[in-house]
């Protein structure tokens, strides 16, 4: 059926969404399946565009329809728009297609004048009701359509209480009520030189043209740019026959929840005024009563509401948010939308709606807003606006945390012992301070960014952290924390948030995370729908027992180096590195093999049956070591101690070798298998770690399936020789067993060279796994820790980039050297498995496009799993929903 | 003509190199020619394949297949192979298809024994001569067959001349050659176990044998790793009749060049020795004559000679290195082939070739070495082997410079003032060091990259620069420079090579450059011919002028930050970093604008009617201030001197302006593109001054075209927002002018992502100038800096990497980055110029992959624009010769 550009609200329908605008749409739809709502009609948003287009001018015989329209009101409601007898008033409500909550204008009870409000008194036997109806008019037309600062019609009401010592506009008496009215319009006719119309067709039209205007209201305006929603899009006008909460004890007005918006739970939840209209609920003076009421007061109408609750919920096979009216013990639907609610009651209601029969699984898992979820699976803060908040920094990983600050490692874990709760703040932190990371609740550093050794070690342990909290200032010999005129010692409670960045002073209440039997259904069905594996990022035992209790089906990526970073092994680690000769390193490595070798064990056995993919080390050797300054103050301290000579010769080398390895652009520089290359010892002892764990393991009788990834390969030439390296060793290590041990050997895409030459690659590469994090920094030439916090928040701000690529993967270009890597390795090697394990790995969108390219899994820290797992099926279903989009359109 | 296995030398030709290897297909070329070649045979490299294959065994028959050539030799020569009156004796040399010098071996006079050394005794009346043959051939066979070590012949020779007191092998008398080969023949018995062959056939086969098994000898094995050789490329063996140079006073043996390899011209250059074979010329116990003697000594023989030189240098087309032999006054040619020469002989050579109407431009222009060019286009060093080097560090300018050493910039203008020559020795330069840098005869820096400040300035300067020479030791507070045991203190002299990096210590003689009237021919030859436009990278008027002199067609890039390094525009440019707020910003900014304007007006006169590029400002804002270590010094110092407060005030600033721009990886960081999105004062006042510049110049009447150039872009909405600050800053500047003021505004593509997306920045780019230096360095995630010196050299060491891709343009991965961007680009923007900007700019390879890829500009620096002109000819002729071939094959 088409829509005519004056359309009854009983020949529309919600599939011409974009013609009717929301609130019309919907309205349609309630009247066409039999509930009862008011007759009305919508003026299109092609209207609103002609109007636009002609200098603000309502098209030619447009109110010529419209009074036609409105014939058919007159008809069904049995009154006269404009009758002096039987006068019929109406509402003239905006109706965008996008929701744009209380940006447009409204004008209600229009159709009263001096003579219709004494036919709607005789009408009603209500006198003080239709005078009431009036000066709420003659307010809102005045404000809506002349534009008169609501402050004087307030003055005048106020006026008017005070003499009679009302508090509430609802304890006005009738007389009250009718000076109003005459005061409100000698007041009209001062501000607008005119008297307030009489004639109601004037009055509609107006009306019409003034929600139209109220489109390029600046508001409106400013609402549309920061939601992205196009200009050309217009608002519909609805036109609607009025119903009255307002006409005595038997009316009211009402707010309706199908079902719990917090918890989901399937009771009705809302709230209702008696003898009120629309603004007076949200007016705040009088307080409204719970739906619950309603029942015990109104029986039928609220059996009636029920009924209509359920018939909504089933057509729309949604929870909606209802808004209604009782006019003299009749019900009436003015609106109904899908309703807003939390992440836990969106999960309990797409698991009910999918028990009830009237979703699917998928249906139910498209619903799923997955940034939602993650409040679900941290302990979160239920922070008021005004509390103060200390600072805000970088949200490096998510959670919430409280506990006394410390600012030292050592501090940090004797505390901890003490059984206190501490929040470690640095000015950053450094492998060195690992047990402070551990002990700490959450962890607060001045300097770095999202990729700094806190934050990735901590997203890595599902703690609490902000970075880059550069507007604190540390006085680190004072041992405070300053923010203004804020200062906290050490010992002092701070409360952090590390999904959103902000810090907070004092002890604050912490809300567990919560795994409802929901989720887990809902995992279940994902689990079963998406067609992408999803693996773990996995760095000790912990972590992979944590990632296969969170579903991870193997190990995507385990990086070796933190196994390097715990307090008893950084020494032997730094040792390694500051060898001199070869036969030293040895040594060194000799003590860290054992070490390796039992991570390794214990991850193959807690991954029995799963892939595990270790990647061999990545980081530059100096990440290992203290930096250069804090050295330099070592050195100065020792000055004055006098200190032993073999200390400061040591501290001498250790200086030495931090200045030899410092390197201007580290990102770029001998990291990865460059290092494997320039170090082979070190990669052996890794391999050799790898194949000795797997060999235990296979003895006792766990199915081992090693991945070995070799880091940051740009040349075919660098993954051959050391695939090379791994098949030697294996074969030295495994001899017989070698074939109970199907290892693989692949490579982390993460310079664009790689990607670019992926053919030839994949010829040496059993897998390739994007590190999309590295890819993205190189691809975009931006330094992550330079970038985020410095000109990226501008460029995002500004849109001068859509998203931050380093949360949402960039498809257009790091996207496309992905596809090229992915069509171009498989050619070569057809039996070749790619994957991604950049933090993109857990982004809604970057996973759908991960499904479009084919990508055969996912690898995310453990925390992140339940999301990933649920985005992977929403990204699955999205494309069978296209294909069959596009299938139908063919 | 098919060539058969053992092919007679008057049935081959030079087109059946890879059958006959380069000495018998030259050989056969000559005998075609009628020149006078001994008559001989080639066994093919064919043979030497399944001589391999099949166990190292002589295919069956062959032999027999070489002695009925032989029977040809013999018919020729009237003499017979073994005969005991006419004996024919024979060599057997090897012949590659790639010349490998000296690697391989050769056997002489074979055919002798006790019987035919007689018979050579009677014919040739000369019993001394025969037996000085037959010794001769025991030694070679004795060493080349049977490995028995020179060392033993050599003893019984020594011995012998000691009883007979002679001191010269040609002194030897009949009875001592006689005596000796008894000798010679008793110890090869005892080594070999075996008495020296009588059988001429066995000689033969196993002489024959004996080079092949040579191809596999470890010389000649390592010989062709190095130089790329295949193995399968297999070796020729060629059996000739021996003349002989050494039968008495008018016989000889000598090596000729048709022209001067030295000077190019045409005067035939080479020596020879009389009464003499091969051997004796090398052995260098005779000193041998000139050859212009041999005119007057054997006026007919010079004559042919001169005949048969001019004869081949026809023929071929090309200059010759001949051998010849003369026996009994006879000349004998025993190989040809096209002559080794220096730069300068070189580009002589092709000049008179052509103007000989020998050859054509485009064949002489591909002869040119563009390598080689750079020796005559800077000052250059003549350093023996002995000569002790101080060090070698990165050759980051090239060219040769001398002077005494200073430690200080300061010094170094001081001292330049007072009419020193200095060399300037750093740890690393910084911009403040810049007037050293100007004052400098070259520079040596002990840190930094190809890429480093002192690196960057002195490339563009011309100047002679070494850096990153890491081996040295400054030890700051005594002044001194330390390599092992040499010290150099300031003011001693200092000699380096920047295109070798290596340092010397003390005085040296340079060599000036030599631009020849041939190389301004041959450069405007390359003019005429290549399609490809050539620009210059010039930072100031002085680098256009420089450019214009060497012929750019206008300049490619302009790197403005290069224009604030003066001493007196540092400070300015220090204090509009420093600013803490925009009007003080600005007020630095007012300061610059007038200095700026003045150098773009004096560019543009300069380049009157050619397009100039003007990059904005490029680098971080840090690289202008001083380091944070000198800093802190700085402050270290002050707190002793008490200095005063405001001193101390402005250094605090300064410390931490410059700790808040310090950044992890700068390469990555807020640069380029970025610094004028966050200071858009800064890309203001810039665009400004080249506008008003602009403007000035148009008014004196002079043709401008300004390409503004934007950098490091990888996002189009950078380009478009600020090509508008261009459009709207001309628009204000020029008003009406702007007609006369065709500007145009593009990006540098130096990101991979801009290159990924070059089709979205096309649309808002005019060109696109490709900056391979960061292209390459992104591409590969690799920090120049760090890169090179440290694993780089390893990957290019152990062919890893098969170039430096700083060098060499990595066509497979930045390469193919390139080409998507320029099909791309010009799909959305047919009128996009392309261009290339980085070193890559002046190198052949490079310049091929340009021409390949349709580039309508090269850019690189004055000096280097001979080499690139020249080079964009070869690259346009080896792309037409390659059309011409697919052509011929279709």
């Amino acid at each position: 059926m088409t829509v005519q550009r004056v359309n009854l609200f009983r020949n529309g329908g919600k599939e011409h969404l974009e013609l009717l605008g929301g609130k019309g749409a919907h309205l349609a739809e309630m009247t066409k399946t039999g509930l009862p709502v008011p007759p009305g009609f919508t003026i299109t948003t092609d209207v609103c565009r002609s109007f636009y287009s002609t200098g603000c001018q309502l098209p030619a015989g447009l109110m010529d329809e419209a009074m036609k329209a409105l014939t058919e009101l007159e008809k069904e409601q049995r009154r006269t728009f404009g009758s002096p007898q039987h006068p019929l008033l109406v509402s003239v409500r905006s109706g965008s297609v996008t929701s744009m909550p209380g940006m447009m204008d409204t004008v209600l009870n229009l159709g009263l004048n001096d003579e219709t409000v004494e036919g709607l008194a005789q009408l009603t036997n209500n006198r003080r009701f239709a005078y009431d109806c009036y000066r709420r008019f003659i307010q809102m037309y005045g404000s809506v359509v002349c534009h008169i600062e609501n402050i004087h019609f307030e003055r005048i009401l106020q006026k008017e209480k005070n003499q009679s010592a009302y508090a509430d506009d609802g304890q006005l008496s009738e007389e009250s009520l009718a000076a109003i009215v005459q005061h409100f319009k000698r007041m009209f006719e001062q501000k607008t030189g005119k008297p307030f119309p009489q004639d109601v067709r004037e009055q509609l039209q107006r009306a019409i043209e003034a929600v139209f205007l109220s489109w390029s209201s600046p508001r409106a305006k400013i609402y549309r740019q920061v939601h992205h929603i196009p200009d050309h899009q217009g608002t519909a006008v609805n036109v609607q026959a009025m119903v009255f909460g307002n006409m005595g004890e038997t009316s009211g007005t009402g707010v309706l929840f199908t079902r719990n918006p917090s918890t989901g739970e399937r009771v009705m939840f809302g709230e209702y005024l008696m003898n009120a209209q629309g603004e007076d609920v949200v007016g705040g003076t009088r307080t409204p009563s719970p739906i619950a009421e309603l029942e015990r007061a109104m029986p039928h109408v609220y059996e009636e509401l029920s009924l209509s609750a359920i018939q909504l919920e089933q057509h729309y096979k949604d929870m909606q948010d209802i808004e209604f009216t009782i006019e003299n013990g009749k019900l009436f639907l003015l609106q109904t939308r899908n309703a807003k609610r939390n992440a836990k009651a969106a999960l309990k209601v797409a698991a009910d709606f999918v028990n009830e029969g009237l979703i699917t699984k998928e249906e139910a898992l498209m619903r799923i807003d997955v940034q939602h979820l993650n409040h679900l699976l941290h302990r979160s803060l239920q922070v008021d606006d005004d509390h103060v908040v200390l600072a805000a920094g970088l949200p490096a990983s998510p959670g919430a945390a409280c506990g006394q600050v410390v600012f030292e490692a050592d501090k940090a874990d004797e505390w901890k012992r003490a059984g206190k709760q501490v929040i470690l703040v640095r000015m950053e932190t450094t492998p060195e301070d690992i047990h402070g990371v551990i002990a700490a609740e959450g962890i607060l550093t001045l300097r770095g960014g999202m990729t700094s050794h806190a934050a990735v070690v901590a997203r890595g342990m599902g703690k609490p952290c902000i970075c880059g909290c550069e507007v604190l200032n540390l006085d680190e010999e004072q041992e405070q924390l300053i923010s203004g005129n804020i200062v906290i010692q050490e010992g002092d409670w701070l409360t952090i948030d590390g999904g959103s960045g902000k810090a907070y002073p004092g002890k604050m209440e912490l809300k567990e995370a919560d795994i409802s039997p929901e989720l887990l259904l809902i995992l279940q069905w994902a689990d079963e729908i998406r067609s992408m594996k999803v693996m773990a990022n996995a760095d000790s035992p912990l972590d992979a027992r944590k990632a296969r209790e969170f579903g991870a089906e193997g190990i995507g990526l385990c990086r070796t180096e933190h196994m390097f970073l715990s307090p008893t092994r950084v020494p032997i680690v730094q040792q390694m590195i500051l060898a001199d000769k070869e036969t030293d390193r040895q040594l060194a490595l000799d003590r860290l093999l054992p070490m390796q070798r039992c991570d390794f064990e214990e991850m193959f056995e807690e991954m029995d049956g799963c892939p595990v993919t270790i990647r061999l080390l990545d980081p530059p050797l100096h990440e290992f070591l203290p930096n250069a300054e804090e050295l330099a103050e070592r050195q100065n301290s020792l000055h004055s101690d006098e200190a032993a000579d073999t200390d400061r010769q040591e501290l001498e080398r250790m200086i030495r070798r931090v200045r030899e390895l410092q390197e201007t652009n580290p990102m770029l520089g001998q990291r990865g298998c460059r290092l494997g290359i320039m170090f082979p010892e070190i990669y052996e002892m890794q391999i050799e770690a790898i194949f000795k764990a797997a060999l235990c393991c296979i003895r006792k009788g766990v199915t081992v399936l090693p991945h070995v990834m070799i880091p940051l390969v740009g040349h075919v030439n660098e993954l051959h020789l050391l695939r090379k390296l791994v098949d030697e060793v294996a074969e030295q290590v495994l001899g017989e067993e070698r074939r109970n041990c199907p290892y693989k050997v692949g490579t982390m895409i993460e310079v664009p060279r790689a990607a670019l030459t992926a053919g030839d690659i994949a010829r040496s590469a059993d897998f390739f796994s994007f590190g999309t994090n590295d890819l993205t920094q190189m691809t975009f030439g931006y330094s992550r820790d330079d970038a985020e916090g410095k000109f990226l928040t501008h460029y995002i701000e500004n849109k001068l980039l859509p998203n931050n690529p380093f949360q949402v993967l960039d498809t257009d270009g790091v996207g496309k050297l992905i596809e090229m890597a992915v069509i171009q390795g498989r050619s070569r090697n057809p039996m070749l498995t790619t994957s991604i394990c950049g933090e993109h790995g857990g982004d809604l969108e970057s996973i759908m496009f991960c499904q479009r390219i084919g990508l055969d899994y996912l690898s995310c820290s453990p925390y992140r799993l339940p999301v990933t797992r649920i985005a992977a099926a929403q990204a699955h279903i999205r494309m069978q929903w296209e294909r069959q989009l596009q299938e139908a359109a063919v």
